[in-house]
């Protein structure tokens, strides 16, 4: 795919090859955080893309393993940072799809017992999906508190409130072979200011996975399963036509990857070229799934080749 | 080793098979939950077991992964449980072998921060090993609070009190590559009454691993470290004049195959005779490091061959 440009591999392109991409794809997903905003911030710039994006008519989709908000939030903060006239439809997260994944895919009958916080309980609550409710007494142990009948499934995300207790009853929960062993996602973890970082959704599935001895299904990327989604609710998105842009390698590079993108590293994020380099250069195959078609070092990179268009067009 | 009684590898032995190693063996290493008690239970037969051993002049050592109290309280266990005076110097805690690997093998210089029990933090405390203060405002968070200078250290051990919170810290100093991470030991997770399960500290281990991207240095079993700290502290402990009797194979099996010891699984506990004999029949060959040399339904089956001693002798 990525051969049509006479390259593939991790390099960085610029002007006329950002042009020729804008002018080949019809669909593009972008990850959120890292890409085009940090927390509260816009990333410089990623407005006007995706603002020029959706005025020349390109479909655009966030693709977000961030599970801590419901999808109406997102449409709240997109509005607030200044991009124009973003819909929910447009926007799949971790929590979203895990809702859909477990009404539609395996029609779970049952409570769900959530590890995440409020904004994933609020999403799988929207799509019908029972949740266990946790408020545990402040001195309840797994000794002896009470267990919820009737639980067919446990999530795993993101959760700042996590403790040993959530832990060992999710534990509990999954000795039922029945019980389903789900999780939002795998990040490692994610990037706070001052050098800090906080543990992600699969630093706590990676406990449960060990305590339970099972492995979790993952729903968001790299896993295929967000693609599905996008698919499933808009017809003709051609895996040819679009291209996934993201700012970590294992996460969103090898999504791409695994659903047949073309896909292009920001380097606004976690992920640093010389890594990418790296996963190019290595001589165990598996790791080529993570090298990114094309490189740049912000989507504001994006900018001259719209004016370019412009200037055609007028 | 095991190969002087004609067989090699999980078979049930009894009377005149056990006398043979009673005889043979000088050095006695038990595990302690479900080798010779559950919770506050002894296991049925297990003093007088340990008792005769003693009296009969054998070293015996309780090697424990259980890192939640301090050496003083399993003394006072053992008294109160009806074994005749053991000794603080017989037992060898994952938590007591890791303020040993702290102040005599990395000579850590600086604080440790701890995510674990009470139990662990007196055991460093006592070898005059800093710990960090852990006490947070209920509303702190990773994106506001104080982290501690000069941690040199992060120890995981199994930790009923775990937050998210202590969680980050713990990723946040592991950025420092200077600082070290330890874990008391990888245990999974241990059974509990009533079919629930208590998640152990390899299960937190996984979480803080995921979240940093390091791997931590395990000091109890299965690691050697434990039998290191008996070597240096009994002289003549010959790996050939030991027997190793626990309740689960991938830890206190491996620990003896690690060690160079003769291995013995009880079955009053974790592991099933069947897993052991799938590990046996398995292609891999570093499964049959799982595999004990033997196996007793429970060390009261020592009973009848003691008693064949005593017949013997009077």
């Amino acid at each position: 795919m990525a051969a049509v440009f006479g390259f593939k591999g991790c390099q960085k392109i610029r002007g006329p090859q950002i042009r020729n991409l804008l002018e080949a794809k019809d669909f593009f997903l972008f990850d959120c955080d890292g890409v085009i905003w940090h927390g509260e911030k816009a990333i410089s710039g990623a407005t006007a893309v995706v603002n020029s994006l959706i005025r020349r008519g390109k479909n655009v989709f966030f693709v977000t393993n961030n599970c801590t908000r419901p999808r109406e939030n997102y449409v709240l903060k997109f509005s607030r940072l200044g991009f124009n006239g973003v819909i929910l439809e447009q926007i799949f997260s971790s929590s979203y799809c895990s809702a859909l994944y477990l009404r539609d895919v395996v029609k779970v009958r049952g409570q769900v017992f959530v590890i995440g916080c409020d904004g994933l309980r609020r999403e799988l609550l929207q799509a019908a999906i029972p949740c266990v409710e946790e408020a545990d007494d402040p001195g309840a142990t797994i000794y002896d508190c009470p267990l919820a009948a009737n639980v067919k499934a446990v999530l795993v995300g993101h959760d700042d409130k996590m403790t040993f207790l959530k832990l060992a009853k999710a534990s509990c929960y999954l000795r039922d072979p029945e019980c389903l062993f789900l999780a939002t996602d795998n990040d490692p973890w994610h990037p706070l200011s001052g050098g800090r970082i906080l543990p992600g959704s699969g630093s706590l599935t990676a406990a449960l996975e060990v305590a339970s001895g099972r492995k979790a299904t993952v729903i968001g990327k790299p896993s295929r399963f967000m693609f599905e989604c996008i698919s499933s609710q808009f017809s003709g998105v051609d895996p040819a036509q679009c291209l996934m842009v993201g700012d970590r390698l294992e996460v969103d590079m090898l999504f791409g990857s695994n659903c047949g993108l073309d896909t292009m590293l920001t380097l606004t994020g976690v992920s640093q070229i010389e890594e990418a380099q790296e996963y190019r250069n290595s001589e165990l195959t598996s790791n080529h799934s993570f090298v990114p078609d094309y490189v740049v070092d912000t989507i504001a990179d994006f900018l001259p080749a719209f004016e370019e268009l412009e200037e055609q067009s007028s």
